[in-house]
């Protein structure tokens, strides 16, 4: 088994601070998406270069800038100024391989998540995806287009719920939450896959490769996991983080938000044994296979190896074989094989062998 | 394998804070009941809307609400908005998949459990239930009618024991308890069930899908571990935190109700062990199988093989074969085959093969 | 696999705070006994209602009254009501299910322990112990006659050692003490266990229910582990505990019992290793017998399967066999035979096979 | 399995603060690099002996000296003298089995990493790595010459990124940084070797020692987990550490490295964990194996066995037989065996055995 | 299996702080050497009892008893009087089942150790040894003569190094350092038995009892560990203790001492995950060796099975088979069962089974 390889090693040749696109999504043309909105009002861009975005300075509105495409990376450090990056942020937003982690600086906080769904060929793929919050702005960065942020947007726009009341940090937190609801689905489908190996289990016919259904579904529970845990850690340290961007009323959502993150961790950890389970049942199964082909050739052996035996027997050519000459003597003997025939059946049968 | 499917995953889509019922108890018609009490009054009644609750008010008296119908949302709103909940906690009430918590909030705890029982089929269930403390009232939301509160009902009428003269975290208490004491009966019929398949494994016939039985009762033991182990620290939370709803006298049974459910923690991980070694004790029965059938085989081989060569020897047409004009060579050579056979037979007796 | 079944699943429809005694050694006859001592004077006697006990009040004696029959427990309530008890203690040394552990009162600590032995039948029991202790006295509940503690009741009588010269809270350290000894013994038996296990499975007719054998034993140490690993925490609470009932000078001592539970530990944690490993043992031991069955039956057949053909070949009616009619065609096929035979054997010799 | 030989053990007779190379590179000639710079100025040298580079003691620029060959002991001492370092450092720079680990002295701060690389052979190679951190000198001690610090001397000359305009601590900040982007690749090769490994075992024809190369690839990884893990402990300590050595501003970048060792440490865990499942995948490759060479068997002799049963019948010698004077009766046994062969084959398609 | 026993079970009816030698190592004669020296002078005895070491009461010089016998208790006592010993010194000085630990007292340190080697049968042994740290003495006590502090003798006769200048802290130290570097033979002659197991295991030959050599394993690496492991603790809390006779010199060896614990413990755990993986791999050696005696049976089997029907057909006695008629109807036959045979031959080429 090979992790999906990352361009991380590529790397290894360059000195620290050399920004590179280590995914394999590489987005033609760059999808820059603003937001500014506020309670009473919103304005929805599609932008050709993030310098448009940079009018958005009001401080009573909140600023969403979405960005698809982490190859067009020219645009990203011209954010970056515009912002005040660190070096290392914009490092990270393009390494895909960075894990999920929550950073404070002074000006903002830098979050990398990662969004899980699977394929067309129920391949797992495993998205970059990085936040920055600041006092009044969202910067979210993706690999690219396609998201779990449409229900978001519509909120945004028809002024549903509590989205546009509340500030940038509250945003973030949707954000997020809507990646994590997404999670569910996730494992619900490593369940069913886990059910669908356990019925072709139990199937008199296994068929096909299980141990690499079984390698496979260990392989993606493995990384899931490794997506999903150190969030724990992120959401915990934004909960406990004392800073201008994160306000009280949004620490109880992020207390929610972890509870979810625990939820999906615990199902996580039950389908990994469950998984583990399954190389023992498919064990169990080659084992009560061979059983039941020794059974076919013992039973078959058995019975007629005697007879065999019997018939030798009266193939001899000695001369004087008595029982040759009775007249019966043939019908006697097939008689007696009859008998034992049924007689090994019976055996069987009293064993449970047949 | 799948966890039982909880709509969770359908909420994906949905903005966080969006109120569904997830599980698939639906009650046609909500049931409340209300207990008014202090130590010298009761009073008892079934409501139709949870308003009528609302005339409870005062100081000097604990009530106690229990709702059965978490599908009864519009209700649970209600009272939501008469005692001023935190919008995810009606979240929280109304999603299935919610783990064992408790949040503190300023005017009242919001604590959630899981009731566990198997049904008529033997298949483990787990209901919803969570529990709203105030400094005068416990307010309890159940899936479905059916609880193991009746012994406290009985108390509450009788004014027997303590529960009268006590608060409403008296209250709180006592109804965890009945459900934490209610985890020992499941306990129990797991050890009956672990109990039962090893019979079966010792038995010689083991028959039907003893792997499947073995995956279930993994399964169950692992929902059962995952809603029992976070109310460890749910109820060390409730035994450390100072609020103005929880007594000092409480906090002694607190302790005690967390001994119990550490006793209960400790049997589901001695189960949990013996049931990952029942499925070694299987691949050693299969084992065992194959070895009876392989010396059957072996044995009737051993014996008749050797005697259809030597009735072949004798069966052959070479014009001189001197033993077969012997008078009594067929009467000889059926004496040697006898006492191949009995040496053989001694040979595997030897081996305790037979 | 059934844990040894507790009469706490009984008491599920029960408030809390009922008494029921759940263990199943029922006395007959409560049994009291009472030392009353200091340093110069010692009285001795066995009462028949704690109630003959009261009178001990002197400051400057120390009191140890052990209590035989958990049945009695009218006779426990009465004590209770002398010394205060809080409801709670009453119910948990009357509940044999109660876990070890150390709670700290005002007046009193009150300490669980379990007591564990092999009985005739080589079965483990547990038996449950609980003790008081005050500024001078030590209270021992226990459900049946017959301890560990005639040792220290002979060096009471007698005055030697460092007993009658120092207070309550040594008594209660060498009562302590007496108990964690005698685990050293019954680690012992399991090793001993372990070792005739072994024994069996590296022996050639491995008889019997191996597997029952070795899920007993899995089943024991985990029984054990159970009752010993809380007893970690609890000599480490009571020797950090600042109280007027513990004295400077036996926390000393508490280290060195400390020292002993740990190495107790550490034995339980490498026998269940062994124990786990054994079941691995027993498997290949399983593969060995069935290889060697296998090579009986290969090797049969594969010496007399080609001979039986050849004799078959020649028992053949073609009119026109040439080899039929020479003079010693049989001989040499004999011979013929006889090298093959030998080649076999030969050949199996050199493949370490026979 | 044995670990690398170092030569600890041949140290256990000496006291401690003996000097000896434990490793096996012998460098016949000592390799010593030197490079003094500042923004605007760069010296690059290769010195013959250590003393040269005492003259390089401007406060104003940074020295970097790197030391290729252990076993010149003397030299390193002399090195030692000059910076004042105390004994038990020069004994862990000639020490390769010591573990990666950060010492603070008032002066400086000793570092111990471990270089990791596959040789020709795909063997592991470990190589141990010392640096001596001073206020404006990075000191780095190697075994042998080779190492992957070329980008970075080419960085230092042609003024390239911030590591001209930073202090030491950036210095060894990226030279530690090189060795563990290093470790992704070597990450990669272990990944490409379980691929590799995967791929052989569900290839039908298993050849070469497999167990041999999982338990090969188990070594690997647990010496490579055995270099990587202490590392977070180091990086983590240097972050924290407060001290006139480590800058703040380098602080974000150590941060970084920590991230990065995180990452190498994740990959490690699953892949170790698919390695373990692999003696599962390889167990199941075998019983799948034997099942495929039972099926074979089983086949034949239920075929042939019964159809040799029929033709023994008509072999016998019996005088009244009267099937065998029929005309036909040849031919229509002959069909009969057909009808059963066929019947056979049949049954066993219907089985999926064939 | 058992783990080697130890008295302390003898000890279970006993009051605790009797003291009795645990071990099975009885000196006829008590051994004491004593070494009193400062940087310009030493003297060095052996004394035939104890009293003679209490002369060597000068502040300025460092005093080394060492005691072999553990047994000659009322000499370990007269010492005990001396120095002030609590009684529990005694009782763990000579109770060898005492495990690794420090103790603090006011006047001194206790520390316990263990010494591991293997003996001419390559049995393991552990030896108990104790030290009392002074301001200006160590005391040691071993179990039998012959130990590994031999080069530290000729160290102090000859004032090489450090440690005549140093004080009794120091010479400790280096007591500890003599004992752990041993350790290290210990790991490596371990890699040697598990290098020794595996050569067998990819042996064909498989001879002895492979289970039995790994189960012994097993519980040597476990017994090891668990004499090494409490050192870390123990070396850990010498480094931190503040007190008079641990000097801040000294402190910079113990972490190196440290240093060298985990070390040992990494290596003990690396060979313990090893040691459990060759059960796997003998598993799989039996496994494959099942598979290659079944293709030898299968492979004769399934070549002869078929030309003995062919030799059986013809062997019939219908009257009317035309073949047997043809002149060359014995060749032909002969012929086609020579292609039968090769045609068997290279289909079991094809499948690799030959």
């Amino acid at each position: 088994m090979k992790l999906p390889k990352s361009k991380q090693s590529e790397k290894a040749g360059l000195v620290p601070g050399t920004i590179i696109y280590t995914g394999n999504k590489r987005n033609k043309e760059l999808c820059i998406e603003a937001f500014d909105y506020n309670k009473d009002f919103i304005e929805e861009k599609v932008l050709k270069d993030v310098k448009e975005a940079f009018s958005y300075e009001d401080e009573d509105t909140v600023t969403w800038i979405n960005i698809n495409g982490l190859n067009h990376i020219e645009q990203i450090e011209k954010l970056g100024q515009h912002y005040q990056f660190h070096p290392l942020i914009i490092e990270d937003i393009s390494s895909t391989a960075q894990r999920p982690k929550v950073d404070e600086y002074e000006k903002y906080l830098f979050i990398v998540l990662k969004m899980l769904y699977f394929d067309k060929n129920q391949n797992l793929k495993i998205e970059h995806i990085s936040f920055v919050l600041g006092t009044n702005y969202v910067l979210s960065f993706q690999e690219s287009e396609g998201d779990v942020f449409d229900p978001i947007r519509e909120r945004l726009r028809a002024a549903k719920g509590r989205v546009r009341t509340l500030g940038a940090d509250y945003l973030l937190y949707i954000l997020m939450d809507a990646i994590v609801d997404n999670y569910f689905n996730l494992i619900e489908i490593i369940g069913e896959k886990i059910e669908e190996l356990e019925d072709k289990l139990f199937d008199k016919d296994v068929e096909g490769n299980i141990t690499g259904d079984i390698q496979n579904l260990k392989r993606e529970i493995l990384r899931i996991r490794r997506a999903v845990y150190p969030l724990r850690e992120v959401v915990n340290k934004l909960e406990k983080s004392e800073n201008d961007f994160m306000h009280e009323k949004t620490q109880h959502y992020l207390r929610d938000l972890y509870d979810h993150i625990i939820q999906v961790s615990e199902s996580i950890d039950i389908y990994r044994e469950m998984i583990w389970g399954l190389m023992d049942m498919y064990m169990s199964t080659i084992s009560n296979k061979m059983n039941e082909v020794m059974k076919v050739l013992t039973i078959m052996a058995s019975i007629f190896i005697p007879l065999t035996f019997l018939a030798g027997i009266y193939g001899m050519n000695f001369e004087n074989i008595p029982e040759l000459k009775f007249k019966y003597g043939y019908f006697v003997l097939l008689g007696i094989m009859v008998f034992v025939f049924f007689g090994m059946i019976y055996y069987f049968k009293k064993k449970k062998w047949l």
